[in-house]
């Protein structure tokens, strides 16, 4: 997260930085930046705040994720609310997997890593919890894993804690809020 | 498999079942049955018999496997060898899910299965084994794998199983030629 003080100089920019919270900057009014995109993103029966979304398209959307397996490990949906694969629209198919391909790239890139996973859990019997196609992207490096099946016993668990989570009653036990809006901030630059 | 009576009668129809061993029927010399796609599919630094392949296009085509974890468990690959994901052409992108999603779908149903499960472990820190990009697609029933991480488990020891049996030196240790393509005949039948 930049200081306040380029956040100041950084002009225009800052209407980049979409969030629920309020920005207090010293010697100013506070302030809620506005943005077209600060409606919540539709995650099956859940709302995701724009501050958790670092890059999107007319039709798909890529989230930090609020209990990572493994840094960089995030999630492409398609904006619209759609439960399997095959239900998916042509241009929603391509626009996703245009979206993961450019996501995975540039996390890998980023996170210094040299291979990725790409998973759909595809219906309740493939692991899903959410019923909202999303495509697991995960950094991979040499040893992050003893075996590397163990990840997806990780994806699997870390999949049924995010229904959890997501379930607006309970308290998030894990991830702040900002240390994922300021993971978001970082994968945003990445796409400017 | 059609028997050969009703091969015989099937006019030009005989021309779609490809295949490395000669045919057989009663009263008629032995012959091969030829067609456009009779050249073997590269995967990675190996040839894959057409008859083992059940759909292909221009850019992509979907086999049957070695040792499939569970039944209808089918490899999605581009007919170009590349490595990784973020290498395939847009249009390449594009075919290869466009084929997922329709093999997915077909042996979903073809094997009474209820969810999908597609992965690509791309790069070999990601489990690849064969450097040529491939989805994994299996068809999920509940129950299937005690937990579903095991799944991915198997995935692994499969694609590392895979790699060593691909290797022409060996004898293949499980499926035989005629059981693949016996399976791949069956699927073939979904496409027409």
């Amino acid at each position: 997260m930049k200081p306040a003080q380029s956040l100041l100089s950084s002009g225009s920019r800052l209407l980049l930085i979409p969030g629920r919270r309020s920005v207090g900057l010293r010697g100013f009014a506070t302030f809620k930046p506005k943005m077209a995109s600060e409606q919540p993103f539709a995650f099956g029966p859940y709302k995701i705040d724009p501050a958790e979304v670092f890059y999107a398209t007319s039709l798909s959307y890529a989230m930090v994720n609020l209990r990572p397996v493994i840094p960089g490990h995030v999630l492409i949906c398609p904006r619209r609310e759609v439960k399997r694969f095959v239900d998916l629209s042509a241009d929603e198919t391509i626009d996703l997997w245009f979206t993961a391909k450019k996501v995975g790239g540039q996390l890998e890139h980023y996170h210094k890593a040299s291979s990725l996973t790409f998973t759909i859990q595809d219906g309740p019997q493939a692991g899903q919890t959410v019923p909202h196609v999303h495509i697991h992207i995960l950094p991979r490096k040499g040893g992050d894993f003893k075996e590397n099946d163990e990840i997806y016993d990780a994806i699997d668990e870390k999949e049924k804690e995010l229904k959890q989570n997501l379930n607006l009653d309970k308290e998030r036990k894990d991830r702040s809020f900002e240390e994922m809006t300021q993971e978001a901030g970082e994968y945003r630059k990445l796409f400017l």
